[in-house]
């Protein structure tokens, strides 16, 4: 099994990137992958000694661009060919890798997917689906940005995509899905959503119908259905608001709490939440109808968030996770027919 | 001054309604309004009578219908003409209150207004645009979801009449104005809000650009701008994450935390963020769009919230918010020609 990593990807390359390695190899040592670097190879090799790791399992390939996290993703795969993210997805179309991991660019790393790779065979677009953590285990968000202009047919695919992900993720056989709207009632909605929910209906023996954010988070469905721009505005607002009520109890406990009553239980408490809210915890995710394992982790990964990616990308090989999510999208055929002629 | 309110209204109508009205007259005493009481005229007036309440400036008025929170709004003003809610709404069509007040059904309250009331000159639909409290002091946020299916011309609209009502209700004379966005760059976003974007600027000398919902509760612009759909999801979803995490916080600091160590600050710092929270402190906000002041608060009002939307409906007259909304419109008369002709 051989696994390509986007050395130059991510806030933190390379640095993160090559200490994650050092992390995933000495943490997974039951079958590891074997992990094939891209970047800068005097660098990587240099680094790599510097860090002490074994190398038994690594090969370098020296890569002479680098993509900007706000570099126009379009043209990535054109004017930086030589680049650690379009290398990266070009041994996996050549076959001489079975999935690319990368912190990078994601508007490049998916438009590059899209153009080197294409698409799974009758789907339309794809589709982000991170896990989004909560006190109750989490859930997953699809589609969290890939389409910022989702038509019913594509949620219908998301729903099915990201029912075959989540089965893996959580080795349950049946996720529950559920649709994100502003009313719990079948007629509530934009006209996307209301389009959308007789398909999903009909499609998915899963369904449990139109969910209201209010309970987004209080763990009642495994996958959330969303349009990629409202899934967009999910995924951001939710890490936004966690992020401005901890801030905001860390910082009353400290003016208003004296020295010698602030006690440790506290910041342990506050470190739980935040650790549980942490998506480095849970690795990297698919882009979903990629034909191809293009696995993405977040911007801001330090070497924790990569080792837990690679062995999320590993096991994603393993569970030949591609292949699950074509065979779910093969059993339901008639709806690609079924949904162009209603548009 | 006169002010109508539907007794019959929200969760805990009727006696927190009145318990309202009875805070308000006890606390506003500077010129306070005349109230106008509709409902079950027996039941009222044996109810104020037991809170032992000051009856000079009330009127009750006898109603005989009730309008449920599920009930379908577009039937409500002809299958319940005689309710506290659509006779609240004709009193105001006939010149006799100078504003309604309802704690009731959201979509009835729209749909009777826009039936019996219509919409101020050249405004297409009406908005929705709730104050959101965060540490920072909060924001309005427009269209909160009156209208699911936004058109840009929509987006404008709601940008000048949500402009207007933010300057009266922080007296500052030109907010700032943002388009709740995935990203911040011009071209990133949806169809709809790509094509917003030059609107914005052309129209709004307050435009400062896309805001992207991770900072949105950082204070980085006195009113957001969505469609309708996301407007509501946004709104929904800050309650939800906001009370997920108190909840989560609370109880891991009372499971972890023994006796002995617990200390009183924790519950009043919880007790502090839950304040600033709490949208009973800020009292009704209007339809924006409609053409007669109707004044809405949460459908959880208890009798503070209540006699908090009193006194913001009073503020609301005395300011003449509904003509400064059509004057901020009246200067931009060009838009409603120029955005049809492109759609």
């Amino acid at each position: 099994m051989k696994i390509a990593l986007d050395v130059l990807g991510g806030d933190n390359a390379p640095k993160s990137n090559l200490v994650g390695v050092k992390d995933y190899l000495e943490q997974y040592t039951e079958n590891p992958a074997e992990l094939i670097l891209l970047g800068n190879k005097e660098y990587i090799s240099k680094y790599l000694k510097s860090i002490q790791i074994d190398q038994s399992l690594i090969t370098i390939i020296n890569t002479t661009q680098e993509v900007g996290i706000h570099e126009k993703p379009s043209r990535i795969f054109k004017e930086k060919p030589d680049s650690s993210l379009v290398r990266s997805i070009q041994l996996l179309k050549e076959n001489k890798v079975d999935a690319v991991l990368s912190a990078g660019n994601t508007g490049a790393l998916l438009a590059t997917s899209l153009f080197l790779l294409g698409k799974i065979p009758n789907i339309r677009r794809p589709a982000f689906a991170p896990y989004i953590p909560t006190r109750h285990g989490g859930f997953i968000l699809c589609d969290a940005g890939a389409n910022p202009n989702s038509k019913p047919l594509d949620l219908v695919q998301c729903a099915l995509m990201a029912s075959a992900y989540t089965a893996h993720l959580n080795t349950i056989s049946n996720p529950s899905v559920s649709l994100l709207n502003i009313g719990k009632e079948e007629n509530k909605g934009n006209d996307l959503i209301i389009q959308t929910y007789p398909l999903l209906k009909k499609h998915l023996n899963n369904f449990i119908g139109n969910l209201e954010p209010r309970y987004i988070m209080e763990g009642k469905a495994d996958v959330v259905i969303a349009d990629g721009f409202t899934g967009n505005i999910v995924l951001k607002l939710t890490e936004g608001v966690f992020s401005h009520i901890i801030d905001w109890f860390h910082d009353l406990y400290f003016t208003h709490v004296n020295t010698e009553q602030q006690s440790s239980e506290f910041l342990s408490i506050l470190k739980e939440i935040q650790n549980s809210l942490d998506h480095e915890e849970y690795g990297a995710t698919p882009l979903l109808g990629i034909n191809g394992l293009v696995m993405k982790c977040h911007g801001s990964s330090t070497s924790r968030g990569i080792s837990n990616s690679i062995y999320s990308t590993q096991k994603a090989i393993e569970d030949s996770l591609l292949e699950n999510i074509e065979n779910n999208l093969a059993q339901h055929m008639d709806l690609t027919q079924e949904a162009i002629i209603n548009e």
